[in-house]
């Protein structure tokens, strides 16, 4: 079993990720997640609401996941929103043209349709499922269609990205901010793409969640006003010159920006944003990097982009967030499409006096002259130069029809006028991040098998988890660790852990179990996660929340009806301290919330 | 206006709701939730979760809103999901063909396809739109449909409920709970439903929010273990009895559970906690009611089912919350259609001795007999009757060959084992709430429309909200309200007001904005929802705060320098209290979360 493997066993049999319609025989590109991990994705998100929405000040909208064509038109998803598919003539079976020329040819993502054909034609790729010979290649979209309404109705799609709900409501949310630059908005919700061929788990999913931002910024200033909050904080850059070395470098956001390798502050501050907030959530720093896209991948548009990129076991580096500066492409799609100006009046800091050429048609001798065409004529005055407007007799064409109008009909001049803003399409700035993935990756990244009795002699421990419990005298109850016992255990951070706290009463006897229930109450009344279980020995009860990434237990014994006191056992280092009930749960809101350290909060125990 | 048509102007105004692709000219049955309504409708969200996840322990799972054809043909969704549609011939539109014929007969809903094209046709109902005449009435499965993967890929229908996921994955579940009954599992998420025609706004959208829960429980006791905790509680309900006297009223849990009029304790206990629910995200308690489903209207195989109702200004009452016993209807249906078998092993309180019938062949002398087919002979003998095998010879039929066995070669007797337990299909009880509904309800009954000089009158107020800063000698910013001024105000309560708090500094300079921002970061840490507006005289910023439903104002005034205290506004009374800055966060966290009462928080100012 690889890594993969072995945390989908964890997370099938413990309730994080089940396939959709197992029941039916499953279908591909469909995952559920179950009660752990539909927690702990819930927690991911809301630790992304608390960076953008309450710290960054980006409010969040929800539009609906069907969308209309015209938005999909000025978007460019109806037109090219394609993977190349190849069908084999054989089995019919349908796989990605470019992935099957992999091996044949590096770039094979940039070629056409027709390329491909040749491609898979003059190498005799043939289908890794058959032998069979393959069709030609096509563009397939990779929108799901549907219909909205009843008959022939009206083309729908689901949205391929949450993005376009922000670009669509861009006036209302102009006004809403009260047309004050920068300013942004975020969606989280469902987004769906109909892979041909989906082989890669919770990678590559027919219908997933993104966290998207799309910052408005004035395109003459991308400078970020908070930008020193980040300025010296080091990243891992896989820039475009790194990738031709094929080696990745460490170099803080302020001098990225100064040697131009990141375009700008803002793009630089938000790369560092998305490095606090994967690193929050529990992504390895170790394996993650910021790769640049290189110039041929890069949507001709965009300025600058970056992907935050993480390693994993299977399937190496895997794109996890997208940062980009995508100019004002898809406000001025959306504005083409929909024939509607989407702009920010900018008010300049003073008002700035404009010399510009002015023409003042005399509408008192043109009106009795050109009667009903006098105001076409005004118009067309109004085009001409100085120089045309400078002659005797002044030619223009109203209509196809050429007029001459005499040079006392008109004036001009240049004059200096107070001006005190000016029409600005901002540019967006969009980080845009992939939620199951990076479920995925934490959820690799937390995964460990320990050899116990190692670790617990790395902690300092005396004997086995179950020693604590020895002087109870509970023999029959002891789950004796081998040296070979092997721990899986998820190490999430606290801050997305399902479960923060498991209440363990030594024996479900009702004197034990009351205080343990009595502890639930009040860390519940902290806002702590917190489970209650009281079967199994102990020992099987620290494996059972080890292998769900409970940070703490809490072990009610019969020493807590005499002292008052509790064992707190920290999760990573197997260790264990004797606290007070009195205040218990100030502790562990402490020790998750507020970075405490494990072994002040407690005299400590079996070590 | 009527107050559909107000509560709507200030929700778009305000950001609460906007029509989806406006830009685009709209498409009816989609809203878009702006930054308030979006975080309104989050924060009703998150109190369903503190309802049902965390107080009654049913865990959320989620589930995609794609879903393959094998679950709708199971939920019957498939065959039966539709309402009957009328197209008029000449100008094309469709309209629901039971809507049409209200006005000329009762109980239109429950005709078919065939018997409303003849009360159409005899009724001579036209086209509303055009006066045009109706072709064929016929029924519109309202699933919206599309196709997984390419090609021809495989037929695919978004969700008509979150329902479905709960059962397809209900052998996982049940694992999960270690198979003890009852157990409950939630989700929470997007529904789709391709209406005819919609036309009542944010009540009948095509794409729309569920809050769903379905408990599981064993059929044999439908007690409920903490049925004492809302059993004095008095409901308002509308029995089918009630029903045909037009006239409500009200009962408690207990009395309508012992009286038969709700089936039972279960059911009792799950209408109970909707009520508390509804009425502590704010729908008005005046304005609603639990009606019983006629006998009619209840599908065949569910034993009871009520409606939450609340009372809306244009639209009567209508249906937000649905509460069902479905038996094990869809478990069965989906046991079938999966070919697997769907039920949870339950272990009695002590082993029961079981007497039953034992047939044992005897394979040592049936086997030289019947050679191969002795196999088969065993299994037709362990079909008989004590009665048949007590012949001395005994028929059976065998792949239709009758077959003799004589009595030596099996012997069968009573025996009595030991059985510790019987496989269950569970019932389903089933609360499924109808998020955007109550959302505009929540709206609708926390609109009001204030005559200010009369309610500061009622709140004893002196003056005018802005008599307080008349101290301050700042008579240009004074806002004065005349005699007629009204009001808008969301009477928001405060457990999902998008905005919990404002802080106002009175002026915009640097010395009170600088505290005014020191009490945000207070009041964020402690988790409230906070705004910050410097724009307008204090009277506007009251203003626009009552219209989002904003429970507190602070404002920051030189009196705050002087002395440290500021003042805080009740939005509900306008009455304004002075308090010091320190220990304003607990102030207000008390007030928003605690009850504490207003006047309880400082020196009475301004009345």
């Amino acid at each position: 079993m690889d890594k993969y493997e072995k945390v989908f066993e964890l997370a099938k049999r413990r309730g994080f990720l089940w396939n959709s319609f197992e029941l039916y025989g499953g279908s591909r590109g469909f995952y559920d997640y179950g009660p752990l991990g539909s927690t702990l994705k819930r927690r991911i998100e809301q630790t992304w609401r608390e960076f953008y929405v309450i710290q960054e000040g980006f409010m969040e909208i929800e539009c609906p996941t069907i969308g209309i064509e015209d938005v999909f038109i000025a978007s460019g998803h109806v037109g090219g929103f394609s993977d190349p598919l190849c069908e084999c003539m054989n089995c019919k079976e349908a796989f990605r043209a470019d992935h099957l020329v992999e091996n044949v040819m590096s770039a094979a993502g940039t070629l056409s349709a027709e390329d491909l054909t040749n491609v898979i034609k003059e190498n005799g790729v043939r289908c890794p499922e058959c032998g069979g010979e393959f069709g030609e290649a096509y563009e397939f979209n990779l929108m799901f269609k549907t219909t909205i309404g009843p008959g022939t109705g009206r083309q729908g799609y689901l949205r391929p990205e949450t993005a376009q709900g922000m670009f669509v409501d861009f006036q209302r949310l102009s006004k809403f901010y009260r047309d004050k630059l920068p300013f942004g908005a975020v969606q989280i919700g469902k987004s769906y793409r109909n892979e041909i061929a989906p082989r890669q788990g919770v990678i590559r999913l027919r219908e997933f969640t993104q966290a998207e931002c799309e910052i408005f910024v004035d395109p003459r200033n991308k400078k970020h006003p908070n930008f020193e909050r980040f300025a010296d904080r080091e990243l891992v850059l896989y820039s475009q010159e790194a990738q031709q070395k094929g080696e990745s470098f460490r170099m803080t956001v302020r001098e990225a920006v100064e040697a131009g390798v990141i375009a700008h502050e803002v793009l630089g501050y938000n790369i560092a944003l998305t490095n606090e907030f994967l690193t929050k959530v529990g992504i390895n720093p170790a394996k993650l990097r910021f790769r640049q896209h290189l110039k041929d991948e890069m949507a001709h548009y965009a300025i600058d982009c970056w992907d935050a990129e993480i390693e994993t076991d299977r399937f190496g580096w895997v794109e996890i967030v997208g940062i980009a500066d995508r100019t004002d492409y898809d406000l001025k799609a959306h504005a083409r499409v929909s024939k509607t100006e989407l702009y920010v009046y900018v008010e300049y800091d003073e008002p700035k006096m404009v010399t510009r050429f002015a023409v003042k048609p005399n509408m008192g001798k043109l009106g009795p002259v050109f009667k009903g065409k006098a105001k076409a004529v005004a118009d067309a005055l109004k085009q001409l130069s100085e120089e045309e407007l400078s002659r005797n007799e002044i030619k223009i064409t109203v209509g196809g029809e050429e007029l001459t109008v005499s040079s006392d009909m008109v004036s001009f001049a240049e004059e200096t006028v107070k001006v005190s803003g000016e029409n600005v399409i901002p540019h967006v700035i969009e980080p845009s991040y992939g939620i199951d993935r990076i479920f995925y990756g934490v959820m690799e990244h937390a995964f460990d098998e320990e050899n116990v009795a190692q670790k617990a002699a790395e902690s300092g421990l005396k004997g086995t988890e179950e020693a604590g419990n020895e002087s109870e005298a509970i023999k029959d109850e002891k789950d004796a660790e081998s040296e070979e016992e092997i721990r899986l255990v998820m190490h999430f951070s606290s801050a997305v852990a399902p479960v923060q706290v498991t209440v363990l009463p030594l024996l479900t006897r009702k004197e034990l179990a009351d205080p343990a229930k009595e502890i639930i109450a009040k860390l519940r009344e902290k806002t702590l996660l917190v489970n209650y279980d009281d079967s199994g020995t102990i020992g099987r009860r620290y494996r059972r929340n080890d292998e769900i990434g409970t940070p703490y237990s809490v072990t009610v014994d019969y020493d807590t009806l005499e002292d008052g006191t509790v064992t707190i056992r920290d999760r990573d280092s197997m260790r264990q301290i004797r606290a007070p009930i009195k205040g218990i749960e100030n502790v562990l809101y402490e020790l998750i919330y507020r970075g405490r350290d494990f072994e002040s909060t407690g005299k400590p125990f079996n070590f």
